[in-house]
């Protein structure tokens, strides 16, 4: 199932793609789907970020051949970093360029979405815990991100996280491709089984440090090829199953 | 004026303390303050933290002897980092010893609450988007703060940042003195002036990052002396004007 939140004349409200239409939900997506009888075209829907998170929790490195890029070995831990919520912003919207850097880059990640509360969770029961899969851009200053720094400045700037264009519920990760391109050349190509933690390890992870709800997102990393962007460049975060998340930069 | 948040039989509410006693407040404290007629006795009063932050953006290195007892020189910008507001915890709680961590230490600080939305502000006008100011503890897993390291996770589990007791209007933080101490023994004092980055330009230069929504929480740093606690002690931070935040560990 696709769900996507959408604003509407009578204000904000999620809804279930199906065919070329979204069908309205009352209400919020996490206790149950109760649909409204409403419907509106898929095609020049106002989409928003499909969820509005109350927290977003990056894994740094989580491929192989990201940190041999970055310089470094494969972690033996999930390496946490958190992202603020103001940065979300939706698909097909523009990402404004911050005046405090010059080099801004991409990230193309596959995003998990919280579906009720977890704390403490076996990574056996990992699943339970989550809504569904979309697609993210980890947005990031690379001229900010300094050895030794905090990555709140490189990575927290308003627009830095694309999320969307849907959450796609009861998808296995590891099947998945991740295809990132700027301007329609390809960039960043994965395989989500690649991953060196894997999301049932992350959730599982994170659930033992912070209290995860309904709608906190984790970004599960990005592979090899991220490269910085011009004012005006297209980059599109593809993946098979989900779709694709499409922003412009500056 | 002394805004808090309580548990009443009714539900979570605002107040307003005066003499023994605290006047409720219908709805929330950032469109201007309507009251009930109700109110409680202040003794007893199950309170919550103040406020419950959207995000919270934690200041380090703020204080040139706090630099340099971890090595460091004075910043040349503020020095962001990012706590999650699952890790807010209310004045009186046990902070839950996390089973990663051998080395958790208190960290008392001056707390800014956001009441308007701010970005790009201009630091001559950063007092027009300041609720008011309330005690923190940035409780940190120092043997998890490794070289290199993102805090998300030495400074981001549950019930690492109470705050409270309440969140006070109308002061000029400059004149305010923090004294923390551990068991009744003090362990920091700082002069609220003595601050490298002011809350003024904090607010300025947060607001330039991302945008601040009323009730996120700006931690203004902290001061020399943060040091270990055992299971069972207390860690009590006070600031004149505010009030005390009183806390037990594990």
């Amino acid at each position: 199932m696709k769900l996507v939140r959408l604003k509407t004349r009578d204000g904000i409200r999620y809804g279930v793609i199906k065919g070329g239409a979204i069908y309205e939900v009352q209400g919020d997506i996490f206790e149950g789907l109760r649909m409204s009888g409403r419907s509106f075209p898929l095609e020049g829907a106002n989409l928003l970020p499909p969820v509005q998170p109350g927290k977003v929790v990056g894994v740094a490195y989580n491929y192989r051949e990201h940190a041999q890029e970055r310089g470094l070995r494969a972690p033996k831990e999930p390496q946490l970093f958190l992202k603020p919520p103001s940065a979300v912003t939706a698909p097909g919207s523009r990402i404004p360029w911050p005046p405090l850097s010059k080099q801004v880059e991409f990230e193309g990640e596959l995003a998990v979405v919280i579906g009720r509360p977890a704390k403490n969770i076996d990574m056996k029961y990992a699943q339970d815990y989550i809504l569904g899969l979309t697609c993210a851009n980890d947005v990031t200053a690379r001229d900010l991100q300094l050895p030794g720094s905090q990555w709140a400045l490189c990575k927290g700037f308003d627009g830095f996280l694309p999320l969307g264009p849907c959450v796609v519920t009861g998808l296995d990760y590891k099947e998945l491709q991740l295809t990132v391109s700027l301007n329609g050349k390809v960039r960043q190509q994965a395989n989500m089984g690649d991953m060196l933690f894997g999301i049932p390890e992350l959730v599982g992870y994170v659930s033992r440090v912070m209290t995860l709800l309904p709608g906190d997102v984790i970004l599960t990393g990005t592979p090899a090829g991220s490269a910085p962007m011009r004012r005006g460049d297209e980059v599109s975060v593809e993946i098979g199953g989900i779709g694709t998340l499409r922003n412009t930069m500056g």
